[in-house]
């Protein structure tokens, strides 16, 4: 090593010692000759002296994130002179040895702990980025991350299995990310959306316990927070119902919030069904940190003359102290929901007196008006918002004004955790209603995948009621984000042919799709289900960070670009004929005689 | 769960007890209307009876891998019934309950322990292969590999880092997968070869100690026991010198053996130069487990007038016995260097009585053959086999046939673990000495990677003798295989320069491919080194496996054919017109203004 000590370790036992560090200068200052260095490495800072005479000139040299190595004697600083907010703040080095390990340019931007600097460039130059204390602590969070759960599989002998990421294009509910084959021209490998079939296949072939920090692939359009490459802490288990992965699927998240964030969990984690949460929050993640539940006011405005809420649902929420908005701020709200994709968001203003305002209140009958402020709960100075028209549209649109003002009026504890599982979520839901890419031809799209079992109510009747079909599928969310899933699978072969029968997916389609999967249910599969933790997502609650690139260490910024090394980038000629892009897909490698895939098939997605 | 207990955990303090199992139909035996079962889980095995009467006929319809789940009591099975041989082999479980979980078509193979089909098959159905004891053994095995590792690093508070596996291309040794980019049509990301140039980034971050088990990319052609994806475990550190990481590397490979191996790896592992390896055993991984070494004979026949020995190099190696071969055996071992590429082994064969036979000798002077067998080390009744030719190819064919001499003639000890740091690697090597791709368009091409430095001898003057000048570079050998390597990395930008001039790449070509770690390298970056090991073939011979496919869950065959999913196939004309397969590059997205990449250059490699 080319260091003794490191810097953030010296303490006041050291004084007297001769020591070696190395690490950067965080920082220069200049007293009358003498010159002070903050020399920081991973550990943390010592302070550096040199005093006056050859070793002051030396460092007079010395620039911001020099890299230099260091030897001097540990001494107590003079009385008066100790700084209490860093754990050396006792000590400095006096130095007798200074070596340059390299030089730095002028920086591109300062490495300060609050930094206001576009992130583009902060991207860009992520390897300085890194060395600010923020997005270093981060780094080594997600490692803790990691080893923690994994602790937790290895204790309950779960079998970590890589599977493979150079695999066959399947449909998981998105577009896959693509590979020429340069030994099999004209064919193409995907990176996998998930290792989801694998892991299926694992519990066919005996493994029982499985689990996989996997990297995952999906190409879809980049909003907001989306990465083409991102984490999931994968887990799949034989012999089991849904309460056993719930049960374990508990026990990692209370280990990593314990550890990490000083935080107990209370245990067993509420459940919550996901009609409930549709109906008391608008979402399938609600955010329960807060209360201010939806209310269905349907059946209250069943006989209006008001056009608007002569609507399939009409639901309410109620904005407390509300009614004191001024106008352009209510207008505001009407834009907000107009970028929401909704027509506007209608209001009344309960007065303080009780008596209501806004325009839709004169469209409402006395009785009507008269009864709405108990309805919905609303006291007076409140507003209450409407949403009329497709449930589950206008339940959408009330659950995230919910959000905007459980914000707006300081209703969401920032420092709670709010831990729910959803459960019960449906089967299906009409294609109409997802921008995934649907896998069948019917009305029908999973909303897990088709590999989701029906719970044991609706075994034997899910294809007679798909709208109603409930499945072993579970959410955890966290403070309103999801940042787990999961469901038992289906291991019988004629439910899984009545599955893909509802989607609309024909035999041959179910073959060449998902053929080997098919293929291994014939040989005893087990019951067995299983859940993804998002790791990326899990990451950014427990680091306290705003975005998933606050703990990747290289993320792509928009579009799937990344600033660092440029890519994607073109490619040459060369390389572009030696991959067989262009080649024709000829008859494939291996022997076929007994393989369930039809040689050829090439079949439309969707 | 659906069971109470795990079959392979019942024993004799159990009987008495009602327990719940479930697992698969191993084997069933009739005995006049009683039927055994087997019921093997993942945990192990548990004889399970079914009396005369209805739970025998029930049972009667089970079929081999069936999955079940039996109820029933423990009983001690009558004296003289055990079975000592497996751990359960005290009890047995009177089943008093039967449910068939799911049932298995007749099996393409039999899982025995002694399997004789064909891989292809085994591969196409390897969730049935991973039922069997060894592949299923192999897969906990590796885990385990993976938990050791990593609780070693992270007692050393190693960070655990995710690099991006959708990245730009960049030349490494071999040819790149690549991905279009749908939402930048006409660009490409690749996947890593290694995660090298990230690791070195995160050095220059301050992480200081860095690790991952990474996935790794390289599009070559499938010899022998190639796989397209394969793992390394890939370690980076600052501050550190050769020793450092040597002896890091040598904590994890001792953890490893004595865990899974039982065997205490003697430490320090020894050194051996590169230069004496290539002398002595004609290659840079030298099987230690016997000795038999090269004799290095071309100052002995320097004067000779045998026109085959008129060469730059002639060398020897003894096959003990060997004179006794027949003459088709001697014939045969000229096909054997035929296929390597060779014109034929040359040999003598030293008689009882000392007096030397064979072709050669009748070519050499009396002199000539009365010295050899003293020279090279022959007892009577040896053979000696001869190279002569260009030193590296002649030392690689007699390092061959040592190998295959120390096979044929028993010399290995198969139950042996021989460990060997080959260090002082060349930095170059000539560029037609090799088969990579090469980076830069010199006569000569770097041995490790153009990162790599030269040792403290050869740092100011690599670049006037580069035949000669040594790296910090270093490999672990297990018994004849690399399992490691790594090296010290250039931290300094003149030296950078100055081996990228050797090399033959110029300003603009190091900018294009390396240009972010180059503007990395501007800012203070540390002295750093690292190694990575070779994680399939690291768990290929501590499982005592044949070949790397064996410690892949699910590993491709030739040609990068799996033989499972059938990947890769064709993909829809919807999908490639999607993915902007054939767009041609635009501009890119990003601010680009300070980029160290010229935008739109498009660079031959190589």
């Amino acid at each position: 090593m080319m260091r003794t000590h490191e810097a953030g370790s010296l303490r006041a036992g050291h004084a007297g010692q001769t020591v070696t560090l190395a690490g950067w200068v965080a920082r220069r200052r200049d007293h009358g000759g003498v010159i002070f260095i903050d020399l920081r490495d991973a550990s943390g800072v010592s302070q550096v002296v040199f005093r006056e005479g050859e070793m002051a000139e030396r460092a007079h040299r010395l620039r911001a994130e020099f890299c230099i190595r260091v030897t001097g004697e540990v001494i107590r600083r003079p009385a008066g002179n100790e700084n209490p907010e860093i754990a050396t703040g006792e000590i400095e080095v006096t130095a007798v040895e200074l070596e340059v390990l390299s030089e730095a340019a002028p920086l591109p931007f300062p490495l300060d702990d609050h930094l206001e600097v576009g992130e583009e460039v902060r991207l860009r130059h992520r390897y300085l980025d890194l060395r600010r204390s923020e997005p270093a602590r981060i780094m080594r969070m997600r490692s803790e991350v990691n080893r923690i759960a994994r602790d937790v599989l290895h204790g309950r002998d779960f079998v970590e299995v890589e599977t493979p990421t150079m695999t066959r294009s399947t449909p998981e509910g998105a577009r896959d990310f693509l590979i020429p084959a340069r030994l099999q021209p004209g064919n193409w490998y995907a990176l996998p959306q998930s290792p989801q079939l694998f892991k299926q296949l694992l519990m066919v072939g005996g493994l029982e316990r499985y689990f996989q920090i996997a990297r995952c692939y999906r190409d879809e359009d980049f909003r907001a927070d989306r990465q083409p490459e991102f984490t999931q802490l994968d887990i799949e288990m034989s012999f089991v119902d849904q309460d056993d992965v719930i049960e374990l699927g508990e026990e990692i998240l209370a280990a990593l919030w314990s550890k990490l964030s000083d935080h107990e969990i209370p245990r067993p984690i509420p459940r919550m069904t996901y009609a409930e949460a549709m109906a008391k929050y608008g979402t399938d993640k609600p955010d329960l940190r807060f209360g201010l539940e939806l209310t269905d006011m349907t059946e209250y405005f069943k006989d209006t003359t008001f056009r608007v809420f002569q609507a399939p649902y009409v639901g309410a929420v109620v904005m407390p102290g509300g009614a004191d908005q001024p106008r352009r701020q209510l207008d505001a709200w009407q834009e907000w929901a107009k970028q929401r994709g909704h027509k506007g968001l209608a209001y009344v203003l309960v007065g303080a007196d009780g008596t209501l305002s806004g325009p839709v209140a004169k469209n409402l009958s006395d009785a009507e008006r008269d009864g709405i402020a108990k309805a919905v709960g609303a006291a007076p100075g409140d507003c209450v918002f409407f949403a009329a028209g497709p449930r589950s549209a206008a339940r959408g649109l009330l659950g995230a004004a919910r959000l905007e003002i459980g914000e707006r009026c300081g209703l969401i504890d920032h420092d709670a955790w709010s831990f729910v599982w959803v459960v019960d979520a449906p089967m299906f839901e009409p294609v109409d209603e997802t921008d995934d890419v649907a896998v069948g031809a019917s009305g029908w799209t999973a909303v897990h995948h088709p590999f989701t079992s029906p719970n044991a109510d609706w075994i034997d009747t899910f294809d007679q009621d798909p709208e109603h079909a409930l499945a072993w599928a579970y959410d955890i969310v966290c403070n309103g984000n999801e940042i787990g899933g999961g469901s038992i699978r289906i291991h019988r072969s004629d439910i899984q042919e009545r599955v893909f029968e509802l989607l609309g997916i024909s035999r041959e389609q179910a073959q060449d799709k998902f053929g080997f999967l098919l293929e291994a249910f014939k040989y005893g599969p087990p019951p067995h289900g299983g859940i993804a933790f998002g790791w990326d997502r899990t990451c950014m609650l427990l680091a306290g960070a705003d975005s998933l690139r606050d703990v990747i260490a290289f993320p792509k910024s928009g579009g799937g670009f990344d600033p660092l090394t440029a890519a994607p980038s073109p490619i040459t000629i060369e390389q572009r004929k030696e991959a067989g892009i262009d080649a024709k897909p000829a008859a494939q490698v291996g022997d076929q005689s007994i393989s369930v895939f039809p040689p050829g098939v090439v079949e439309k997605q969707g």
